[in-house]
């Protein structure tokens, strides 16, 4: 949620000129997306979103991300279309930064997911893992068990500040989670940071998710056990099996889960609450440089992780 | 240039059936105005600004802003248009801050202003003082000379810091400025804060100013002289004098500037320049909190205070 990158009204015209978008009518440097410089780019022609890659994201990991969306917009699924330029590239430069122009999508995100929206996210889910079941790119995830091993090494000497006893908790969780990891369930493209602030609704329906710069090749259930997380529980940090039964159960309406994968999902929720609880404990004692947002207190994710620690099984998430 | 205040998809709902303006299709919060919080709410019939103000905008101030603001629509003067809900209020309150919504105005601030640039900015800024002198309210310049004494007072501690000797030099300069500022000049409803970013240019025309949160009651040349500041020295501190006088020669186009105006030029651009070098050094050693963006260096106004000073007179602006 920042804007790092000043782009001139010259620079600008001069950018848009290059596309068959029309012309820039305005311009406005919008709070969406922590990694990222957005503007929200209004034309003679329509509305779109002019993004600048900061640092954060790879630059080598820019054609997948593209290429994906590229992909879905094949497929009419509610993401950002990226538009081409008059030389058919999707991926340019602005101000020395790797720049992209993508569709605008309507729509608000949610800020206290009812049933309902679990519901719509569900099925859009399973749509992602069935529409991208062809897409030919690859990329790994970053933020796999060797990615929270490497996170935690870095920032395991915080830990105790954070909370007495936790280095030794977390080390002991990280282990029994890494090794009891599954590998032999289906595999497909998630998008692995399906939270609320990236999925936007309207009239009743998912008008789009965005800001898949974490998408990645991974376990396709792995990303039900992200929005269990993100979604299924309430502010009091109560767990609401109502929403998750309607997440995955309307998930399998069109992707039905194994049983292999069904039986996996406390490892995996407790997989997702160490990635997202590791990598908010680093941000939390190195915030990012220029970015307006307060770093995420940690805690909320640590009574996830708990609270999957503790659960008897599957059954838990209320799936059919 | 901030989003300081989230507000949740629930309560913008409740908030914008209570005005004729359809419903919520997407909501941005933008990075525009230091001050406030702004988002760029489309709803089914248009765009939109809305406006949560935070603490740097007095409550008492806004009937004035906003008053002025529907004066100004009344002159169809391209300022945004305050909507008023089915109540007609333009004030109202939403997260307990004060809060409005006003049109959206399309156009892009200019970087590097142009001659062409000053000549439009001239003539709106006449149009400005014209279309006002019939508007009722009033407001004192909290930053008039008291003002400066005022907020010198407080960070003059802290000059020697920024530059050795600097203290004795604004204590002096100050004194000088003060002692000789006009009073006899003429009145009127001025917008005190004209910089680039408050200036949309489209098609060659001026098509909005914005930020009208300094607006007051002031001497009509002053409003001038703070755009012979922000808008006609190059990056490397030289006066252009060929913006200058684009700037004031098309601003007398619709309203002569009278003998004693012109020969106050000099002082007017010594007490512009005082007025924004002291709330940068104010703002350099205790910046705004939640703010994105950096202090400004009080080193450029520092420049064109001296500039001024060192002035024969007003022939230097270029003013026919």
């Amino acid at each position: 949620m920042a804007v790092y990158t000043e782009v001139t009204d010259e620079d600008l015209d001069a950018f848009i000129a290059t596309y068959d978008i029309g012309h820039v009518v305005s311009c406005k440097g919008i709070a969406e997306g922590v990694e990222n410089t957005n503007y929200l780019l209004q034309t003679s022609e329509g509305r779109f979103i002019l993004t600048l890659y900061e640092k954060r994201v790879s630059e080598k990991d820019l054609p997948f991300f593209l290429g994906l969306l590229d992909h879905l917009a094949t497929k009419d699924f509610p993401s950002p279309t990226p538009i081409h330029d008059k030389n058919k590239d999707a991926l340019r430069k602005l101000n020395q930064r790797p720049a992209a122009i993508v569709s605008f999508l309507d729509g608000i995100s949610v800020h206290r997911p009812t049933p309902k929206h679990c519901q719509l996210l569900g099925e859009m889910i399973a749509q992602l893992h069935l529409d991208t079941v062809d897409f030919p790119l690859h990329r790994a995830n970053a933020l796999n068990t060797d990615g929270w091993e490497k996170l935690f090494g870095d920032c395991r000497k915080h830990a105790d500040d954070f909370q007495t006893g936790l280095e030794e908790e977390i080390a002991a969780d990280l282990d029994d989670i890494v090794s009891h990891w599954p590998t032999q369930l289906p595999k497909g493209v998630i998008h692995a940071d399906l939270f609320p602030d990236n999925v936007f609704f309207l009239d009743n329906q998912v008008s789009g998710f965005i800001d898949f710069y974490f998408a990645c090749d991974d376990l396709l259930a792995y990303d039900l056990a992200i929005c269990l997380n993100a979604w299924c529980f309430e502010p009091d940090g109560q767990f609401n099996i109502t929403k998750a039964r309607a997440l995955t159960n309307s998930y399998q309406k069109r992707r039905k889960l194994g049983a292999n994968e069904i039986n996996a999902l406390p490892i995996l929720c407790r997989g997702a609450a160490m990635r997202f609880f590791l990598t908010r404990l680093a941000d939390w004692f190195s915030p990012v440089d220029g970015a307006l947002v307060k770093p995420k207190d940690p805690n909320e994710y640590l009574r996830k992780l708990r609270f999957h620690r503790d659960l008897r099984g599957p059954d838990s998430y209320g799936v059919d």
